[in-house]
C-alpha cells in the first residue's frame, strides 16, 4: 500500500465492463493520474455454447450472466482501493461504462429474470451480449418495416438497424420466448442495469438509447403503430418495459446504496454517474470534447467517434446522436468491422516458413521479422491493393456480406508485401470514413488513437498518418481509456462542489492527456497513397455498391455448399 | 545392357532440347516403346548473369551456348544407344525438337558467330533463349509499325507479336550490335541450326517460321517495306539472313553427316527430320492428329495446342499456322503464362506454420497435407475466386502487365482454400481458352494432358475436368512426350520404306498412346463451377479489358518506386 497525503487528494473510480472481464481503476480527480487498475474476469465469461447448468445454445448466440457484473464490483472495487491506498472518504464519485447493446429482461425492481429459478435455464432470460448475432431475422424485419414506414431511425443508423442492437434482441425474445417477454417488466441495457443496481434508481442513459434503440432527443421513440407492426405484443413496449425518460451522460444517477457501500467498502451516497458505453466514454478520455478530432479506438476492429455542432446525415454511420458522446454536441459513430482481426488472420494463415525460420535464426518473434520487412518497403512498392472487408464493411457501406480482396500479385510477391497491403487497406478504410465526414462538412482535422493496436504498431500508425494526411496523437493511457472515461464521468457526477467537475469538458481539461509522440504524415508518402487510395476507392465502389455483387454471391454459394 | 532380338526391331531417336538440358530417348519404331532415356545438362545452362568468361549481362537477358547442344548429341546419343542395347544399324531415323523462339546468328556455313574469337565476348553473338526478355522495345516497335501498316501477322498472333519471338530478337541485334548484325550471314532458330549441323542441310521448318517469325504458307513474309520500316538494315533480310524456303514437319532434312555419324556412333546417312518445337512436337505424341482434342502441356505454364480444318482468327492465340503442328491441318497455339509457377509461389509464400507442423507430426510432405485438405473441400465451399495472372495473361488477353487477384476472403479463410482457389483459377483460365475456340467453331471435345504437373496432381486434374466439363486423358509417357514426338518425326523422316511411317498420322497410330486413367467431369461439380466461371469471366473482363486498369497502374507504380 502506497502512502498518500491523507485527505488532500480526492479520487474517482472508473469501472469498464468489457466482453471478457471488468476493469476497476482508481484515478486522482485533480489530474487523472491512475493510482490502481484491477481486472476481474467474468466467472461465466462469454456464454456461447451452453448455459451454465442449462441447455446448449444455438449458433450465433452470445450471452452473459449479470451476476458476473456484480462480482466485478464486489471483488474489484476493494482491490482497487487497497492497491491505490485510498480511503473510502476520499472517493468522491464513481462512473461505469459497458459494452452495448447488451440488454437483459428484469422485474420492475431490477431483478434479472435469469436470477429467478423458473427462468434460470431459459437462455432468453439472460443478458444478450453485444455480439449475440442470432437476431438477424428480427433485424431484417425491423429494417423492412422501418423502410416501408419511412421511420427516422433508418436514416440515423446509416440505412440499417443492426442485429446487434436493442430492439432486434427484444423482438427475438418476443418471437421466441413469449413467457420471458411477458414476465419481463423491464428490458434494459446492462449499462443502465448496473447503475440501477448501484443506486436503486432506474435512470437510463441517452447514449445507448440514441445509438442502439432508435431514441431521438426531443422526439423519443417510434410510434406504437411501428412497434405493433413489429409484433402485436410490442405495441405498448415504450413506457412499460422500456421507459421514455433518458438522462444525459455525466449526470448523477444517484448515490451508492447502503448495500453496495457495504459490499464495496465505499461510502453510502457516493455519487454514481449515468451509464455509458465503452467506445463513447473513451472520447473525452482521449482529450476530445470539441469537433475536429476523430477518436479511433483501435483493436480487433476500429470504432471511430467524432463530435459535430449540428445534425448531419453522413453515409454509413453506426449512429448520429445529439448529446450522444458529449452533452451539447452531436456524436457521430462509425466503424471498421475488422482491423486487428485481419492482421491476426494473416499471422495465422499467411506467414510462410521462411519468415519463421529467419525468426528462429535471429531469435526474434516472427512478427518482428515480418514487421521489419514490411517497414523496409516504400508505399506503392508492393504493387498490391486490398479491400479490408474480411469481416464485412461497417462504415460506410454497412454490409456484412462483403469480403476481402487482394489485387496485384506476381510471382515475386512476398508475404511482407501482403501484410503491408493489408495494413494500408485498413488505413484506406479509415480514410473513406474521414472523407465521408468531410464531404458533409463535418471536419476531421486530426486523429487521436487509443486501444491495443497503436501500442506496438509504429508502422501501422505511420501508415495511417501517411494515408489520411493527418497527425495522429496517442491517448495516455492507451489501453485503459474507457475506464478513465468512466472515472471522469464519475467526477462529473460528483460535481465541482463535490471535489470533481461540473462538466465533462472541465474533467477532460484536467484529467485527460495525449502522449508526446505524434505521428505526422510524410508528404511524399501521402502523395503516393493518394494514388493508391484512388484505386482503393474505385474497387470499393465497384465491389461495394452493386456494380458487381460477386462477394455476396460467393458467400451465398459457400453457405449453400457448407449446409449440404 | 538389355538383350534384344537383334535385327528384328527398328528404333528411332528423339532428341528434346529443353531450357536447362537435352534429353535423348531411344524408341521402338513399331510401338513407341521407350527403350532408354538420357538427360544431359547444358554445361553453361541458362546464361542470364554473365557471359562465360565475358561481360555481365543486362537484366532480362537469357542466352545459351550452341556448343551445349552439340554436347547433348556427343554424350547423349551414345549413352542412349548403350542403355537401350541398340545397334547403330537398327536406328532408322532421328528427330529433334527445341525451345522456340531461340535464334542465333551464324556464318553461311552454319558456324555460330559465338564460336568465332572476335565475337566470343559479344552477348548478341550467342543464342537468345526463348525467355530472353530484353527485346521488349523492339517488340513494341514491331507491333506499332505492324498495326500502322495493317500487317497480317498482327491478326495471326492474336493482336500482339511477342518480345520472345524471332524478329524482336533479330531487331535487337540490329539496334544494339550492328557489327554482329552485319557479320551474321544467317539468323536461325536453334531448332533449324541443329538439323543443319547434323545433316549439312540448311532446311528450316514451317513451325517456328509460322509461330514465331510471321511466315505464312503460300504468302511468305511481310514485305521489304515493312522490314525497312523496322530498321534500314533489315530491308532485304528475307532471302539473305532469313531464307524464304520452309519445309514441313516430319520431312526428311537429310542424312546424318559422316562427322556426326562418327561422333554419335550412328550410321552415316541416318535420316534426320526437319526441326520442330517442343510443344508442337508433343501433340502427335499425345495421340492427337485430328481436330477436337486440346493438348495441354502442363508445367510451370500451360501450352494449349489444337488442330482445326480451317483458318480461324481465335482471340488471343499465340499463333494460328497452317501445317504448323500436323501437315494438312491448321495448328492453333494458346497458353497460360503461369500455372505450376503460381502453385510454387504459393508453396513458398503462402503456406502457414500450422500446415508444416501437421506435416511434421504426420511425417508427410507439407504438400500432401495441403492437398488433402484442399481435396476435402467442395467446389464453391471456399467462397473464393482468383484471377490466375501472377505472370500476366498470355491467352486470351495477351497482356504481360496483368497481375493476380483473389476475392472472397473472410476471417475464416484457410490456406488450403486459397490453394484450391488458385488451382480453380488456372482451370478457369484454360476454360476461357476452350470457350474462345468454341465461339469460333473450333471444337474442343476433350483434353489430353502431358508434362510434369498432371503426374501427381490428381486433384488438379479432376478440377480441370469439372471446370471444363470435358474428359481429360493423360499421355503415356507424361513427361517425355516431346522427346517421343521428336522420335516419331524421326520415324516419318525414315518413311515406311525405311522401317518407319509415311505420315505422322500413321506414326501416332502405332507409337503414341494415352493412359487408361481418364478424369471425367462430375456433373454436380461442373454446375457449381459454371457459376464460379461466370464470376471469373466478369472479373476477367473487368480487369483485363480496360474497364479498370488498376493492375497496370499498380505495376507501373511499383516500377516507379523500385527504380528510385
Amino acid at each position: 500500500m502506497r502512502k498518500r497525503s491523507l485527505g488532500k487528494d480526492k479520487y474517482v473510480l472508473g469501472i469498464d465492463y468489457g466482453t471478457e472481464s471488468g476493469r476497476v481503476i482508481a484515478v486522482r480527480a485533480s489530474d487523472g493520474r491512475i493510482e490502481s487498475s484491477v481486472i476481474i474476469s467474468y466467472p461465466d465469461g462469454v456464454i456461447d455454447e451452453r448455459l451454465p447448468g442449462g441447455p446448449k445454445l444455438e449458433p450465433d448466440w452470445a450471452l452473459q450472466n449479470p451476476r458476473d457484473y456484480l462480482t466485478v464490483l464486489e471483488k474489484g472495487v476493494p482491490k482497487a482501493l487497497k492497491a491505490a491506498g485510498i480511503r473510502a472518504e476520499d472517493v468522491i464519485g464513481l462512473g461505469t461504462d459497458f459494452t452495448a447493446s447488451s440488454p437483459l429482461p428484469s422485474k420492475s425492481d431490477g431483478t434479472p429474470l435469469s436470477f429467478l429459478p423458473q427462468f434460470r435455464k431459459q437462455p432468453h432470460a439472460w443478458v444478450k451480449l453485444w455480439k449475440h448475432h442470432a437476431a438477424q431475422p428480427e433485424a431484417n424485419r425491423i429494417n423492412e418495416i422501418g423502410r416501408e414506414r419511412d421511420e427516422d431511425f433508418i436514416r440515423i443508423y446509416g440505412g440499417k438497424y443492426s442485429s446487434e442492437w436493442f430492439f432486434s434482441k427484444l423482438l427475438q425474445v418476443a418471437d421466441e420466448a413469449p413467457a420471458v417477454y411477458e414476465a419481463a417488466e423491464r428490458f434494459i441495457e446492462a449499462a443502465d442495469w448496473i447503475v440501477w443496481e448501484l443506486t436503486g434508481e432506474e435512470k437510463r442513459n441517452t447514449c445507448t438509447a440514441g445509438y442502439k434503440a432508435m431514441w431521438v432527443k426531443g422526439r423519443g421513440f417510434p410510434s406504437p403503430e411501428f412497434f405493433r407492426a413489429l409484433h402485436p405484443s410490442m405495441e405498448n413496449v415504450i413506457g412499460t418495459k422500456v421507459p421514455d425518460a433518458y438522462y444525459p451522460l455525466g449526470a448523477r444517477a444517484g448515490g451508492l446504496t447502503a448495500e453496495w457501500a457495504k459490499k464495496t467498502g465505499l461510502r453510502k451516497g457516493t455519487p454514481v454517474s449515468i451509464g455509458n458505453v465503452d467506445a463513447h466514454v473513451a472520447v473525452p478520455a482521449c482529450t476530445v470534447v470539441e469537433p475536429g478530432s476523430l477518436v479511433m479506438i483501435m483493436g480487433t476492429s476500429i470504432c471511430h467517434m467524432l463530435l459535430g455542432t449540428e445534425r448531419q446525415m453522413v453515409e454509413g454511420m453506426c449512429g448520429t446522436v445529439e448529446d450522444g458522446i458529449v452533452p451539447g454536441m452531436w456524436g457521430f459513430e462509425a466503424g471498421q468491422s475488422a482491423v486487428g482481426d485481419i492482421f491476426a488472420w494473416f499471422f495465422e494463415n499467411g506467414v510462410p516458413a521462411a519468415i519463421h525460420q529467419q525468426a528462429r535464426k535471429e531469435r526474434k518473434p516472427f512478427l518482428s521479422v515480418l514487421e521489419n520487412r514490411a517497414a523496409a518497403l516504400k508505399p506503392g512498392e508492393s504493387g498490391l491493393v486490398a479491400l479490408d472487408w474480411w469481416n464485412g464493411n461497417r462504415s460506410i457501406l454497412v454490409d456484412v456480406d462483403l469480403t476481402g480482396l487482394l489485387v496485384g500479385m506476381t510471382l515475386a510477391t512476398r508475404a511482407e508485401e501482403i501484410y503491408r497491403a493489408l495494413m494500408e487497406a485498413t488505413a484506406f478504410g479509415t480514410r473513406t470514413i474521414v472523407e465521408a465526414f468531410d464531404c458533409k462538412g463535418v471536419k476531421v482535422e486530426h486523429l487521436v488513437a487509443c486501444g491495443g493496436l497503436p501500442e506496438k504498431n509504429r508502422l501501422l500508425m505511420q501508415i495511417y498518418a501517411d494515408v489520411t494526411g493527418r497527425d495522429i496523437r496517442l491517448a495516455d493511457p492507451l489501453q485503459t481509456c474507457s475506464a478513465l472515461g468512466a472515472a471522469m464521468h464519475g467526477a462529473v457526477a460528483a460535481g465541482a462542489a463535490g471535489g470533481g467537475y461540473d462538466t465533462i469538458v472541465d474533467a477532460a481539461k484536467h484529467m485527460a492527456r495525449v502522449q508526446k509522440l505524434a505521428y505526422k504524415p510524410r508528404q511524399e508518402a501521402h502523395e503516393i497513397y493518394n494514388r493508391l487510395f484512388k484505386e482503393y476507392t474505385t474497387l470499393h465502389d465497384y465491389f461495394g455498391r452493386g456494380a458487381n455483387d460477386v462477394m455476396k454471391r460467393l458467400k451465398a454459394l459457400k453457405r449453400e455448399m457448407t449446409s449440404q
